[in-house]
């Protein structure tokens, strides 16, 4: 195999795929980008078996063949061997695998290992999707990823519901003290669709999704699988298997109080009230709404805090605690500057959305004791 | 105590005498920062014993006092008050040291501490003393400080020479493997000062220093200390005790090669080299100077790795092998965009320095086996 690109241009492939090279595996092969050159086009895998991402590179085939080479040498190597990126870079390797990666005066000889090892990706069906653009797609994921759940006790609320009906989306997530719903329109309608797709590659994805507004991403479903198409490159992975927990029941529209505040007056305030907080320290944010004003409240052993925040109320005043963190993730991706918040009463989860319904964050209050505060 | 600031003007401060609060220590009142006002200006103090930094803080008295403020604390808290940076915050203790930290509608309570039980710095003769620019000590520091020792085997070496003769000022640091050499003119002449001044310190008042050229410091020197004073600030740092190491006898400018190299070319090379190397892994990187030509050769576990460089050479032809990172360390802070490299044989240290002997670093060669490459 022989073949010639432009540093930027391979440099971009590998970038892309390396975010499915896993960090840590028993199967060493997995540490590998398979580079495969045996047809007329020049494509790059790396697969770790739950996420697999393929993308084509622009270069010459001067001699057709395949290769796997260690993802993080080969990623090292072609980063440092110009600093122009125009640069024109071969790579060649012989029968036995070993290979030469060159360019300018430098010149490397690594050890290659055979393509016919490396796991190819799931064949999925193309006759499920969706449609839609790079920019809402990665604006959806960013919009909700931050209430997943961190770890695998719940396997489920590790993931995202993607759930199609008609010409609408909706991506959920929860972590059992707050869900994030964000609603979408699409252009087209769709058939209905109901699948999880786990956090890690919505992660993995909305790094690689350049974010343009008028470039598109095709998803396709299968039973187990989901793929997403964009620009040159495919990302497969493996959806969680089971029914999304019953999120309608939670919602409600009830509401006895409604306060409408300035979004970045209260995220200031609040993280100034984190600053008394160390981390499992569940001291409990008191927020007093009383006539047109909102007082922020924290006590904690290194201190206390006090704030106003002027705001605008319709309905009763209310005294509710709440875990700072989830209200400052939640405010934190809101675009809106003013955001309007629906609390029920200090036991019943308030919701902060938006008149439209494209937002919608769940939270629950925690307990705090009255006598303390 | 009742003291007000502009933000911008408590923040700076505390910034930079945060720079003297240890992270570990036994002494919970090392903590703190001092705020004294019991006097007609403001002043902030943080010490750990070994360096102690003093600024004075433009504000308002608005009640005479001192007080023993929680240093992370305070820092968090001035910084969050408010993104404005020119709102006035409001610092005021009662005889119980209970502190009410205030700006805008945010207000914070917290406990302080005696101001009698901080350590004030120690007392030094401003009598024997030099002076420079602040951007030539934090360049002469930038320029030394990658070569000391990481850690305490030999205290020495975790210091850098600082010695005065007339109108020149040498900074030396060594760590057993290189010397690293500056020489800088001063405009006066001062009396003689050979002191070992600690690492640490000169870390951390590079990152106070503000690197203009305008601006002077003045560092005095006694028997036991070293007093940085600059803008409005005071750095006190005891001295490393002993004699330092006479490094005059491993300097010689006998040599059989000479070449002149870009300095970007060899480094980019060299970082390239390393790619091959991982952490504690002792593989030299080979040099072979034959005509005009500087060929570098790595080989380790991972692959190999031949690049040429083109070289200006007098003398004769050598083969000889350098740690990389060796190299590289001192390449990074040269700014000419041509070194001059001089060698004796493969097994003498090579020097890097100017025509000027501005700066001089001595690199000590490694064996390697010849058969092997």
């Amino acid at each position: 195999m022989k073949l010639t690109f432009k540093q930027d241009a391979i440099l971009n492939g590998i970038n892309i795929v390396l975010k499915a090279v896993p960090s840590k595996t028993t199967m060493s092969i997995l540490e590998c980008i398979f580079i495969d050159a045996s047809g007329s086009e020049i494509k790059l895998t790396a697969n770790d078996m739950e996420l697999g991402i393929e993308t084509k590179v622009e270069g010459t085939i001067l001699e057709r063949g395949k290769i796997a080479l260690e993802a993080k040498l080969l990623s090292e190597i072609v980063r440092k061997l110009s600093s122009s990126g125009d640069s024109m870079v071969t790579i060649e390797s012989d029968e036995k695998f070993t290979t030469t990666i060159s360019c300018d005066n430098s010149i490397f000889h690594i050890q290659g290992r055979d393509g016919e090892e490396f796991a190819y990706l799931p064949y999925i069906e193309r006759d499920h999707y969706i449609c839609l653009s790079q920019f809402s797609l990665k604006e959806v994921i960013r919009q909700t990823i931050f209430s997943i759940a961190p770890n695998d006790s719940n396997k489920m609320m590790t993931g995202e519901l993607f759930q199609v009906t008609g010409n609408q989306l909706k991506v959920v997530s929860l972590d059992g003290h707050r869900i994030s719903i964000r609603n979408i329109e699409l252009k087209d309608t769709y058939r209905d669709i109901k699948v999880i797709v786990p956090g890690k590659t919505l992660n993995e994805i909305s790094k690689i999704l350049g974010g343009d507004n008028e470039k598109e991403v095709l998803i396709f479903f299968s039973t187990n699988h989901i793929l997403f198409e964009f620009d040159h490159t495919i990302v497969v992975s493996r959806l969680i298997e089971g029914d999304y927990f019953r999120i309608d029941q939670m919602l409600s529209s009830d509401y006895e109080t409604k306060v409408s505040v300035n979004k970045k007056e209260l995220l200031d305030c609040l993280d100034r009230a984190t600053i008394l907080v160390r981390e499992n320290d569940k001291k409990p944010l008191i927020i007093n709404i009383e006539d047109q004003e909102m007082e922020l409240r924290m006590n904690s052993s290194f201190g206390s805090m006090n704030a106003q925040v002027p705001t605008h109320k319709t309905g009763s005043d209310i005294m509710i605690g709440f875990n700072p963190k989830f209200l400052i993730d939640a405010l934190r991706i809101i675009d809106d500057e003013e955001v309007t918040i629906y609390m029920l009463n200090p036991k019943s989860p308030c919701f902060i959305r938006d008149e439209e319904g494209k937002y919608i964050y769940l939270i629950l209050p925690v307990n705090f004791n009255a006598a303390s505060v």
